[in-house]
């Protein structure tokens, strides 16, 4: 049970002892309903068809919303990225989670993702702007670089969120590659 | 001396104790060492008199580098972030720090910043644009936005730093102001 704790992500050796000595001593009505409930978000948990983001329908709620701007697709790594998109509230268009990133260092090519998806759905759908929304490290990067090619040749505009300066930063803190990036992209201040 | 020490930033109560007890046991011509830098530092240091960066010289090194952009002036609120974006080896362009930023909540205003010094400057040097690096907080945003009102008229071009997701950013974890201005700041990817 330990071993099975520490492959989660963020628990260590000690947090997965922690976690096992505390299910031994927990009342066995208790356990069991953790067990079903694991097994049972497995077993209800699927993929979206169109877009891919974890639901519990064929198609997620997001693509069957009609009030949505389906002409826009945002392209993220991972379904915790939509969560996080859909917080702001400043989207309104549709998603797409490819699962991960591709990594030339870990071996992960495009044909790992789900991007033979996205790309037969920007064949099907009038799609008029794809947003990259990939992490701004360099696997993002790097599938950043892979949607562009892949898809301005069909006259579908490829965009990607700005970078630069987060709110609320003290120059003096930041970070050279991200200050000397946002020095580049410096633009006017209009009234 | 522990109430000394406490005005000190980032030093709290029991920092300070430590720092006076460590004190009392230094050998005394450590202790004079360390009064007379302290002395020392603050009758050299002033304030260069072109740009108000410290320095010990009447103007400081990067005000005297000729091979140096001087029609760019990069406004700043403190001497640390000339530090940050010197490091960067981004800029090639002059400085002018203001010692504060406009805070209509603490009740600082542009007569209490080095704002006559600068505005003096653009009307006796060619300057071709300001650059605006302020902090990315309400404060900055408030300098910001008098800077451009107070120079653009001049017919002085006033950019500002780039905002959006700094680099090594998971999309996950940005805060919401930030992937919001990200998101309608996006731009179009070329090859």
């Amino acid at each position: 049970m330990i071993e099975a704790f520490r492959r989660l992500p963020g628990i260590g050796p000690k947090s997965a002892q922690r976690l096992a000595y505390h299910l031994v001593r927990m009342p066995e009505t208790e356990a069991e309903e953790l067990a079903e409930a694991i097994t049972g978000v497995k077993q209800r948990i699927k993929l979206c068809q169109t877009c891919a983001d974890i639901t519990e329908q064929p198609t997620c709620h997001i693509c069957q919303d009609l009030n949505r701007d389906r002409r826009t697709i945002c392209v993220v790594e991972e379904p915790l990225d939509v969560t996080a998109l859909e917080r702001t509230r400043a989207y309104n268009g549709l998603y797409h989670v490819l699962h991960g990133a591709i990594s030339p260092t870990s071996g992960i090519s495009a044909s790992d993702l789900k991007m033979k998806e996205l790309l037969e759905r920007l064949q099907d759908e009038d799609v008029g702007e794809v947003i990259v929304a990939t992490n701004t490290n360099l696997d993002g990067e790097a599938t950043a670089m892979y949607l562009q090619r892949a898809i301005s040749p069909a006259g579908i505009k490829v965009t990607r969120l700005a970078r630069g300066l987060p709110s609320g930063t003290d120059i003096e803190y930041a970070d050279d590659a991200t200050l000397a990036h946002s020095l580049e992209s410096r633009s006017e201040i209009n009234d």
